[in-house]
């Protein structure tokens, strides 16, 4: 059993890792630390684990994180991590940081979307952890960068298409919609139950941070820069998130072709779940659960590809593929502690 | 004070119009026409109105809505209008049907996305009833074919730009969310609770009926073929739609040009409502309400202008918007009967 | 016109006050104060009412509010209104409090419930605004103390029956629902759409603060100390209260005759509508509006009466009757503004 | 392994028992049967279990099953059930059935609730699925009549407390609220989504089916005729209930003896819940797993206990106890394939 600690334990994220890690069959959980709820058992904050999760809450302290863990998970806001990485990993830790602060290589991409950076030297050796695309590299990292859950839903469907060079990036489009569970615990007017209720609307119109590494992963993947418009909106329920790509073909391609070239690229990659018949795929399908669901439909009036994709933000977007990148690290099947079936409704 | 009737009054849209109507200071609400509910007081079927409206249903007989009113509200499925809105219109009444019968003046493509048209002879003299753009062919028509909920929402914002040939038609796209009752009160699994609470997915994907609606409309601004991509998304939400268009600019233009466009062509129109500060409009500030509120942002690497509007698809979209032509008919204020103040929350 | 002011409009039942007001026939908002949002355009705030409301909030200054307004609507915590009704009265103004502080004639019951109260003279010449209720009283007053939520509903189903010695006080269960908007637009992990949304649970089990105001209610119409039991639960839904009330009959009593007594109590009085036919009633057809809805079933195996009541926490809970108790001050025909039809859905 | 087959697969029970059986580690799902489906792949129906269930359904036939399945799970509307599952046990099969058909072991009360019954020889060998409370003679039984959900989340916190004599029959009332996957897939308005969304009400107040089947259980504990009041509600949520019951106590007693009464009755069995702390139960803890957590409260003034129980209406309320009363009968760990943690929100 592989010893695994969480920290920032009580934010939404923290405590979806706990969730999963919990019942995850070949690690143990072993630390859980919190900026506010220090000595407050875990089960006190989220009685949903009563009789599960038996540990509480500490304080940080990175002597008590290195001597009880192998794995940490970081699910801090950006900022905090850099301050705390770099120490664990000098101790020979396994990091696995789901904020954006290790997603980018180029430091300046980092710093122009948040802040200072104060950990450069790591960015070279961490590796952004989506995990089918960049599995080899995840298997020999010591810290992983988490993606966001935006890009994941952006990532996932256009990659292959992207590199078989079959979709024109300058025309890309991806609208997307969300769960207020994406926002996290933290206070603001704008996460009250009443603010969202019975509405729906678009913010951060391209002007995202989740776009700068969306574009940064694309230009990666396409050799050449990639912009694309990104416009967020907020969605009435709590987990789940959908979006909705616009893009023109390259050339004339049947929409057999898409399905085999999106369908060999995750062949064997059981949480990537492609639709051959051009039903959307819906939300529910995949909450609580690590799977992006992926369809699409061609408008062939104007030659413009329509990929959908959904995922559970906290899951796929998070979590779950934390506890995925955690897994390919250590050589476990890709699926352990993740096999759960989905609800019906 | 007119005399007005509801035939099909017991779907979501016909309740609505009872709503608007019983408030409306200017007209007298006579009689009620119900395939189902024949004899069953209004107020039993919607107990919201218990105390507020007297009228029991009965079944559709033309001799009794001529005798009992000037104006005629058709609030039925497609097909079954053209069956008597020319039975009511030889007999003197106008009649705003909120059906997709008599929106279209090409009865090939009405043909094209629902059925053969057994009316073709009043097309000539129906009026696509865009309160808005259409006010003074509205003001003397006696056919109105109301507008649907996505081609409102799609059309509002994009017709002064088209029209200014501010943007390429060739690149629109649409990506639409309406909540659930614009499928109505009919039965069917997917309007389930729990088919919907928790959930979020694409439908009809680039085939919905409503876009030959759009484009035949866009197209006679253009004066020239437009084709869009659209893509209609469901909510789970009662009332409220978004649309969220993105279109290539034709040239470079300031935001205050767009917004200076948009302002001029809606002048002195109280429900069109349009933001200058980039501010996305949301769907809870026009529940309940006639408003369409409209914002933009401008994606300058991609010369790509992002158009946001909202409406109540039960009211700009359907009933608030027949409301609005009958005012106009009638010569009476726009606003008479609309004036409602929308909630904050 | 009477010129009003509203003290604290930006909370949401100020807000609603806001909406209420602003479409009244018979007043003037003149002027809007905020603690946070001095020279603040309330429409940004709000973007629901722009183009419907122009004013500025304010920051509070009695001389500014006694100025401008003659009557004062004062939707602020409790506490805050004590420190600033005194003036607002020396200087002539009619006072509407939202708060707890003019509730109680009894100080010792508000100091038991809250806190140590500091106007404890215009106790006595406070009015209980259960409009309903205390008509008479609210005609000639001066100082309004508006009713809780949750005593509105529980008083307004119950009052006749005690008063007519129907019920066994000693008997009486009130089980509560209400909607997250009654929480108000405090920032509280509890009030997150995330920790709401797809969540029902009880809340300060038998130890609401409103429940000595139900008490000190029902015990004067009973000329006897009345405890009842009370448990607040917490829908996931925005507006809206239902009250089920279990109690033992007194006797023997035909259905008829409950209903009986409960329609001669309200005979006229247009906001409550009582169901004679056991059909239970639905916060939907209330909501928006000042209705408040009652319903009742006898199980007769235990004699017991089950009584249900709906209003909208927000209107008659809250703002709408504030406004029923001015038109009852001012003289004005009790529905003036609040005559808005419910939605259908 | 064990080969289990589930006889109406796609109602809402169905799915979740396919849901629990596919992932359950001792059993083979070998056969789903469907009215409506037969031939369609339970993933076309359900895509959530895309990937993950691989049958196909088959119209019912009682050879196929039987030659199929060793135990056979029917979750079907009453009344079907009679038909069929005397012919399984005939062939040797064990059967858990979730209708009502099988719970009543004096069939007077059944057919005074529902209608004729046509299989009154099994009523005597039936054992009432309560897993916790029956499980010895569940552990014997070749036929189960799976409890309703309602009488689960009212008998459970009750049961332990009535043994004990702590509170008086008489005086029992029961307050609760279902979501709305209570009411399964069948068409109805009053199950549609804008029928439900942000709206709350009673329903069959006083004279719900489920309220017999709470009697007979009961009686039977008290060894005397038990009678209650149940009123059952409606909630705007898919999953989850939440039951509220008033009794007076039999006599002064504290606390923490109320909780050791409960915790006794309870003890080692993992599924139940008991808070000490008086905190209310929430029913987002046990969303989707086989929970049901209880709390209490005393109101000292009238001597009145009240008990609060949450369940997921549809796991430990049918597909979920179900499957922990296979387990008991199959001598497996009460829990195989039902320890999924809960989600944290």
């Amino acid at each position: 059993m592989t010893r695994v600690g969480v920290v920032g334990a009580t934010g939404y994220a923290g405590a979806e890792l706990v969730r999963l890690l919990s019942g995850h069959p070949s690690v143990d959980l072993t630390i859980l630390t919190s900026r506010q709820y220090g000595g407050v058992p875990f089960a006190d904050i989220y009685p949903a684990f009563s009789g599960v999760v038996e540990l509480a809450c500490e304080t940080f302290s990175i002597d008590a994180v290195c001597e009880k863990a192998d794995i940490v998970f970081t699910a801090l806001p950006h900022k905090l991590p850099m301050g705390i990485v770099p120490d664990l990993v000098a101790r020979g830790k396994k990091v696995i940081d789901l904020s954006a602060d290790f997603r980018f290589s180029d430091p300046g991409a980092y710093e122009a979307a948040y802040t200072a950076h104060t950990a450069k030297d790591l960015l070279g050796r961490s590796v952004y952890g989506l995990s089918e695309v960049f599995t080899d590299r995840i298997a020999h990292a010591d810290v992983i960068g988490n993606p966001g859950c935006y890009p994941t839903s952006v990532l996932l469907p256009l990659i292959p298409l992207i590199r078989a060079e079959l979709v024109i990036p300058s025309t890309i489009v991806a609208d997307s919609k969300s769960g207020v569970s994406g926002a996290g615990r933290a206070l603001s007017v704008a996460s009250l139950y009443s603010e969202v209720d019975e509405s729906f609307k678009a913010y951060k119109v391209a002007a995202h941070r989740h776009e700068p590494e969306m574009e940064a992963i694309l230009s990666g993947i396409a050799g050449a820069d990639v912009n694309i418009t990104f416009v967020p909106h907020l969605l009435p329920m709590n987990r789940g998130m959908e979006t909705t790509i616009y893009a023109n073909l390259s050339r004339d391609i049947a929409d057999e072709d898409i399905f085999a070239c999106l369908a060999a690229f995750y062949a064997g990659r059981r949480f990537i779940r492609i639709s051959e018949t051009g039903r959307p795929p819906d939300t529910r399908n995949v909450r609580g659960t690590n799977y992006c669901d992926i369809g699409f439909v061609v408008d062939r009036d104007h030659r413009r590809l329509i990929l959908m994709s959904v995922i559970d933000n906290l899951v796929k977007g998070a979590a779950g593929q934390a506890v995925q990148n955690m897994n390919i690290m250590l050589g476990l099947k890709e699926t352990a502690g993740l096999d759960m079936t989905p609800f019906p409704v």
